[in-house]
């Protein structure tokens, strides 16, 4: 594909442009640790998980989405039978998780580098706003970018309401994430282009199983990878 | 003022486009309820509110900051020896408090009816994204504006930033809302109008006690004085 009518580029934030998902399964890992006298490891697991899933409507995504649901899943393991200890336990792994250092992965910066003055750059995250800023402040990549934009989710009617917002067509917009399903399929649904570089630890949630055969759709192993398209 | 060259409007959300303190006021009575027996009820609001406002840096703003910090108080002010089922209902406090019906402030949609065709409206809000989608999809507000601008905090920098991306100059954007503080000090700082509509309650933090002597305010009773400016 030759994208030289590009006008936008969109880079998902977590696990696109720095470690995320391994900091979840490791509060994970935490959780399971104070819970472990009452259920089995996966078990405990499948119960925070579920108990997310039900939420996602209610509380959106984000470390507070998930303290919540630590919460709400530790009185459902233990029946409400538990020291109240544990709770100040859960809260304090999501405080630690939200104060995480940012580890940018390797190659974004040569990346963003190159593209910041060809093209208007912009994050598209469903995290919380609080603390993407923080992290795009802490990764030391802002100045790279024109603006984060925050979604509740990420259907094509979120993506079209993106580039009604940016002011460009759907195929003046290119989309770069580690998600197939939030950063690619939708926004190759609306005509716009899409480039998957997948991350090597996936949310159980975002995992689609598909084989995908669009002309405006491209694979890549390595963020470096996408500079051959721009 | 003649507010002739103005291009864009921004509305504060909450307690300016509809109800919502009174919830938190609610919620808070509520919380007192579930922990009298402890200490007495103002205490319990100061010990609340001083959580709330040493986890803003961290939480943010919104309802699920809130239930975070309902919860550390509870496990302080119980010295975490509360039953734990006191936390199942503190986790209810605010997911009923998520699920609330939206009341539109009086005069809100007239206002805006008028206003949508001469000018560009936007919601300019520090709470939660989803959240805030909701409430103005329930409000059926969703048809006046061309979209939700969220952020972190109120400050001149975070109006500056929306000033960017909406691609105005700051006289040529008004804003209007409940709070002194976050909707008005702020924008008239950096050269933009603004219009303060007071709402009967209005939360701790969020007030100030200052006189404005600036051309570019104005102060109203009621959100329908504010079509003789424009």
């Amino acid at each position: 594909m030759t994208l030289q009518h590009i006008k936008v580029i969109g880079f998902d934030a977590d696990d696109t442009l720095w470690v995320n998902e391994p900091y979840f399964r490791d509060a994970e890992e935490k959780f399971c640790d104070l819970l472990e006298g009452y259920l089995p490891r996966h078990t405990i697991n499948r119960e925070l998980f579920a108990i997310e899933i039900a939420n996602l409507p209610v509380y959106g995504y984000g470390i507070k989405a998930f303290m919540l649901s630590m919460v709400e899943a530790a009185l459902k393991i233990t029946g409400n039978k538990m020291p109240v200890d544990i709770i100040s336990k859960i809260l304090e792994i999501g405080k630690t998780q939200l104060d995480q250092p940012v580890e940018v992965l390797e190659g974004v910066e040569d990346v963003l580098q190159s593209l910041t003055n060809k093209y208007r750059l912009v994050v598209v995250t469903k995290g919380d706003l609080l603390d993407q800023e923080k992290k795009l402040t802490k990764s030391g990549l802002t100045k790279y970018f024109h603006h984060i934009e925050i979604v509740s989710e990420k259907r094509p009617d979120d993506y079209q309401k993106i580039l009604r917002h940016l002011d460009v067509k759907a195929d003046e917009f290119l989309m770069i994430g580690n998600s197939l399903k939030s950063d690619v399929l939708p926004i190759l649904d609306i005509g716009g282009y899409g480039i998957h570089i997948p991350f090597h630890t996936t949310w159980e949630h975002e995992k689609v199983d598909v084989v995908i055969d669009d002309p405006k759709f491209r694979q890549a192993e390595h963020i470096i990878e996408i500079l051959q398209y721009l």
